[in-house]
């Protein structure tokens, strides 16, 4: 499909106010084209080694600086150039057309690091990585995209598909032995591999839920009663994050309302409708749009009116009809006694900090923060508690961040049960082997190690020109 | 005001879809800097010589390129790197930040180009120029922009000014032997000398309406009833250029409606009102608006509905009418007979292909076109028009785009005027020579020979950040 004989050329900056364009060129033809359009003083690109810099006029266009790679000491593996001259768009044009006269095309969208795939610079995992890097707008996001990039995730599937490879050998060795007593011991060993494959599995797959929040905003659902100060909330958290951002020189983003970065972590918030007690249908339906936001979240924000709910009592049954909606597996409540400031309520009642409900006879323990969203007064101990709340689980192992990555390590996980449970109903080992190829060539999609044209059109057609 | 002892530090690429970001530092401690916050493999950045490139890490954050410069061998005249990384933001904002602990101070906008100036690499003129040669989107708008960037312009106003520093030289001969016989031949030399000085700086002066043209696109009124074809013409004209554009990839642009390039020209079409004999007063507000739009323009269609007006005589007239509005020694009349696919014209209207009209005893050729703006009929030939109507002014010689070095220009002409008239009334010689004094300084203003610090930051502040 990608045909590596060609040479291909693309900008590598984008179009916009700036003092320096990007133009990148790769294949094997870089340096004799680099060499046609552009005059050096010395030496040609020709006869350049590899990381060598040189200054150079484009006719009648530009100076330029070139910075040049000699395969496979480059990004793509290949030979390479980088080519720096004013950033305007009519010399950036001009200059590619000069390279397309001089033999190079155009490059498809993430043609250049899918040539890094194919030269063996990095792996699929890798390389999808590197548009999560570019795409990354906080430090956690970046940590887990780069370390993604760096290959310790590809390291850790590697190792679990050489696990799987090993079972596969000691399947084989049945099928020749099947007759003799070598069969027991080899079997238990084979039953401890593979569970302990098959929960490396699971876990990896679980982990997406979270990998997935720290790359697209960590969900945040506040709810509360109507003028329980939600908004206020919601303002006063992005209204600090929006000073830092806008401290940045040279950064404009397209502001999604609702997100923003605390403590290097992206989150994601989801202003509701209140809960109560559902007295007509129309209300019912908002409410249940509001549960539906409710258990797509991984953390609560329960908001509580201080300043009109009066007794310990109401707070209680607020917070128990927030309760019962949570699925404490997976999501955290945080009830925020807001209004603290004109409070009603009798101390007593936030002053134990936590509140202890009992469900299905477990005792769950929910924090309390008073907070006013209006003065900002708690606003820092919530920024802390949404932290650890994140960051308690975050940096436990790998997090998966690619939806493609988890369904492939769910499909994987699936035919490892599916041996698993040949082994218990006693099924000829050829099925078993069938079904341990098949979790084997999951894995191996992650990577790269097995893939298809399909697979890689789709997965670098969403990349930019030039990367 | 600036001071070059600070390192600087800023991004260099806008911050967009892209592949790569570079961000520059400049600055004498720019090496101690690169090293602190980018760990190399072998020898550090401050061991370098200039012109390398080396590949680092950053810790926690990136892989990164740096290209290294040593004073005076880059675009600053000072040590200097370019650090290409990610295009993410946030790996840009977060190296600033550590850029920042290294020491650098985030550049102001044009600092770079600044400093460039201050030490030595480029005059004013120049470093104006590099802002010109960015923002460039024709082939004319750049050819113009980047002779100035290579100084050819420059040489001419030195030449200029050497020129007057030489007059001044023989003023004050005169003044010291004002009695002797040497005044009177000294004197014609003086006159020959301060009128080739003064039409000199009147020429370029004069250039400047052309040079802004290319710049800011050459003003095209187009004129004529309503009705006659003048919007589906600049449609039929601005369709084929935007396809044009949107073949360069990564390119977009804030389309100004009326802007096209036609052969490497940027051309600004100027939709006006119909000219009639104005019946009431509204309809005469609206053709003063027209007859404005006219006097700014550089070329005016005359668009002539073929399929209504009916004879020769009627077309004259309407000619005549158009002519009437036009400063022929500035300004280009063409005359389009629109509709020819439908034209109830006689073909002896227009097979002469111009007509001759006579204005104060002097005759006036003015050239038709017949055209279709709807089937696209004549369209090239009318394109080929309008490159050769500006084409035939546009290279006889340097052309002034800046409006402060017109300023600067129509000053030291006017000083040379006053010159010129004090010789005639036999003015004192030491009265001379300080108008002679203010004809040098405002040609030194321009390559900022003389220059202030206030008049820097009024240029540099313009610039983006970065460049």
């Amino acid at each position: 499909m990608t045909n590596l004989f060609d040479t291909i050329c693309a900008p590598a900056t984008p179009v916009g106010t700036g003092a320096i364009s990007l133009i990148r060129v790769s294949g094997p033809d870089t340096m004799a084209a680099v060499d046609r359009v552009v005059r050096f003083k010395r030496s040609t690109a020709s006869q350049a080694p590899g990381y060598t810099l040189k200054y150079g006029t484009v006719e009648g266009l530009d100076d330029v600086l070139v910075a040049l790679f000699r395969a496979p000491n480059s990004y793509t593996g290949e030979d390479a150039a980088e080519i720096s001259c004013h950033a305007s768009p009519f010399i950036v044009s001009t200059l590619l057309e000069r390279l397309a006269d001089a033999g190079c095309r155009l490059a498809e969208p993430g043609e250049f690091t899918r040539r890094a795939f194919l030269n063996g610079k990095m792996d699929l995992a890798q390389a999808e990585a590197v548009a999560d890097v570019i795409a990354s707008s906080s430090s956690a996001q970046h940590r887990v995209a780069m370390s993604q990039l760096r290959g310790g995730y590809s390291a850790e599937l590697r190792a679990l598909r050489k696990q799987l490879l090993e079972l596969s050998a000691l399947l084989e060795l049945e099928l020749d032995f099947s007759e003799e007593e070598v069969e027991f011991a080899e079997r238990s060993r084979l039953r401890a591999l593979l569970d302990t494959a098959c929960s490396h599995c699971r876990q990896l797959a679980d982990s997406f839920r979270l990998g997935n929040a720290i790359r697209n905003g960590v969900p945040v659902a506040i709810v509360g009663a109507p003028n329980s100060g939600k908004s206020t909330l919601l303002n006063a958290l992005l209204q600090d994050d929006r000073a830092i951002v806008s401290d940045i020189p040279g950064t404009t983003r397209d502001t999604v309302e609702e997100t923003c970065v605390i403590g290097g972590v992206l989150f994601r918030f989801i202003d509701t409708a209140g809960i109560r007690s559902a007295s007509d249908e129309i209300e019912r339906l908002g409410i249940e749009r509001t549960f539906r936001k409710i258990s797509e979240a991984d953390i609560v924000l329960g908001v509580i009116d201080t300043a009109s709910d009066s007794s310990r009592e109401a707070v209680g049954r607020t917070v128990r009809d927030m309760a019962e909606r949570i699925d404490f597996r997976q999501q955290k409540l945080l009830v925020l006694a807001n209004k603290c400031d004109i409070s009603r309520l009798n101390k007593k009642v936030t002053e134990c900090d936590r509140f202890v409900l009992s469900f299905d006879n477990k005792s769950i323990t929910i924090p309390v923060l008073e907070i006013s969203a209006k003065t900002g007064s708690g606003l820092e101990k919530l920024r802390s508690a949404l932290i650890s709340a994140v960051g308690n689980r975050a940096f436990e192992g790998t997090l998966v961040t690619n939806a493609r990555h988890a369904t492939a390590l769910r499909e994987a996980s699936a035919s490892l049960s599916a041996v698993s449970d040949g082994l218990d109903r006693g099924l000829p080992t050829d099925l078993l082997a069938e079904d341990l190829r098949a979790a084997t060539a999951s894995i191996g999609t992650i990577t790269g190690e097995i893939t298809s044209d399909e697979v890689l059109g789709e997965i670098f057609s969403r990349f930019c020109i030039g990367k």
